[in-house]
């Protein structure tokens, strides 16, 4: 059941109450990939340029599973960059810069070993392109995008028509109420998935967890109750690279008739909180590079406890 | 296992984006005990003043499992007034009168019928007024207390006197914060227990749930996803209601031997959960006062299975 993530890579600059950490790995697909290839293969569609050094290509080198065929460098072009200072509180962040480098250009290319991906995760980038992109994939069983308050602002019609041709969403609470102008999490992402015939929305909360509203259920965790948060930058990415990892994974394993179903999601939402829970106890990919799938599996036991309702 | 609560009566003019409700029956004690009479039995000890009309008098007639005998009428004072009002989204609200009335006068008497509590929760007031009353109940089995950030700022010294004779404390996730200096929850809910030598300290986030800190393991769970939020007065003192109403239920049973273990605060908070998800549906007591044990049952049913991690 191959796993497929479009998306960015960067270069990030991220300077944190509990340190920094400059030009170093990020990227929404950067940390997709990392926390997927925990369940299984996974596949990686982004551009870079020519700044894009050995000392990156190494971090990928530590996620086996990460098939990095679909990253295309463009030699005579720019990395995408950004800078970002988190607040006291880790609660809010600014941003310092941007520069797009090969984001301003055309999307990249598909490789043609890649047309028979199933499970598709477009991660955060112009809804048309997600668009462009979704076609290129004629076997998928399941399709999820991410989305940001930008495109909602500036290209709802887009953003509009992509819902059309996926199964479910993934946004945060402030950029659900951005969309539908409600503030409740719940009646926001009813909203969305109803009013766009989507399977299922699921509404991130940093630290306050996450909801899924879904066809047929409703479920809702807290975040991982981690001390240890010195970056939280890629949280977001590393639960979805964790959920649609442990769904592909079911999926191979035959498990799943239905990719899509709301039990299969509620668990994924749960070994995404664990992954996302790791991710942001250090800068970059630093956490995800030295994890064992032991101690995944010890804090998903551990996290199964803490929130069993009998 | 009589279970009693010490707190306030209070006459509360509450306003919301979803409308106003004056002069209508509130106060800790109140929605503390209005909870946990949908378990058994609970006493309640508060004063109120000559203005304390049959109005709120016939709401109390709708708990039948309320004994309102430690009710304390004094005809020639005020019963304590308060008026609020609800930002927008409902995450914060600004107070517009409080009058003490009664709560400036010594505190209620309490019944010497009442000696035998051996579940004792003393809603929020003056930390020393607190102590005090505590030393009534020579038989108390468990004796959980509320506090505010009034208290953590006046009465620092009364408070951890306090702390040094209960078993747990309830707060809200800004005053642990205020407490301790420490805005990670965990890890301020921590301190709190270990500097203080609580058996559990149990933090409160509102519509982001509520998580413990128990000297056997750690749990935390997400608020109920109520759509229908008018007024979430009293919301806490729900919790509290069901929480503590479970464990005396528990305990007079039999089922607790220990009745302040993990297992049992972990399923007590469950079911404060969902009495306060009730509470908040409208104002005052209005909600609870209708409400039926199935619809109890039914939402907690649901929202177990909305917690579900495999």
């Amino acid at each position: 059941m191959p796993l497929i993530c479009t998306g960015t890579i960067g270069i990030d600059s991220v300077y944190t109450p509990h340190g920094h950490a400059e030009k170093v790995l990020g990227g929404s697909c950067t940390y997709f990939a990392a926390a997927a290839s925990f369940f299984g293969p996974v596949r990686l569609v982004a551009a870079v340029g020519g700044d894009f050094d050995q000392q990156y290509r190494d971090v990928f080198r530590a996620f086996p599973n990460i098939d990095t065929t679909g990253m295309e460098v463009r030699t005579g072009s720019k990395t995408f960059a950004w800078g970002g200072r988190y607040a006291a509180n880790m609660d809010s962040r600014e941003t310092l810069f941007t520069e797009l480098g090969v984001l301003k250009e055309h999307p990249p290319a598909i490789p043609e070993a890649y047309r028979d991906s199933e499970y598709i995760f477009l991660a955060n980038t112009h809804p048309g392109v997600q668009f462009d992109l979704l076609q290129h994939f004629p076997r998928r069983r399941l399709a999820v995008a991410d989305t940001m308050d930008l495109w909602i602002k500036s290209a709802r019609h887009d953003l509009v028509q992509l819902l059309k041709k996926i199964d479910g969403l993934v946004l945060n609470h402030d950029e659900a109420e951005q969309f539908t102008g409600k503030r409740n999490p719940v009646t926001a992402a009813r909203a969305i998935r109803e009013e766009h015939g989507l399977k299922f929305v699921v509404l991130k909360k940093g630290e306050n967890g996450a909801l899924i509203v879904h066809s047929d259920g409703m479920a809702m965790l807290p975040a991982f109750p981690a001390e240890t948060v010195n970056d939280p930058t890629g949280a977001g990415d590393a639960f979805a690279g964790g959920m649609m990892g442990y769904l592909a994974q079911q999926g191979a394993a035959s498990k799943l008739k239905n990719p899509a179903s709301f039990e299969a999601l509620q668990q994924a939402m749960a070994h995404g909180t664990i992954m996302a829970s790791f991710n942001i106890e250090s800068f970059s990919l630093n956490r995800l590079q030295t994890l064992k799938k032991g101690e995944i599996e010890n804090r998903y036991r551990e996290f199964s406890r803490m929130v069993r309702v009998v």
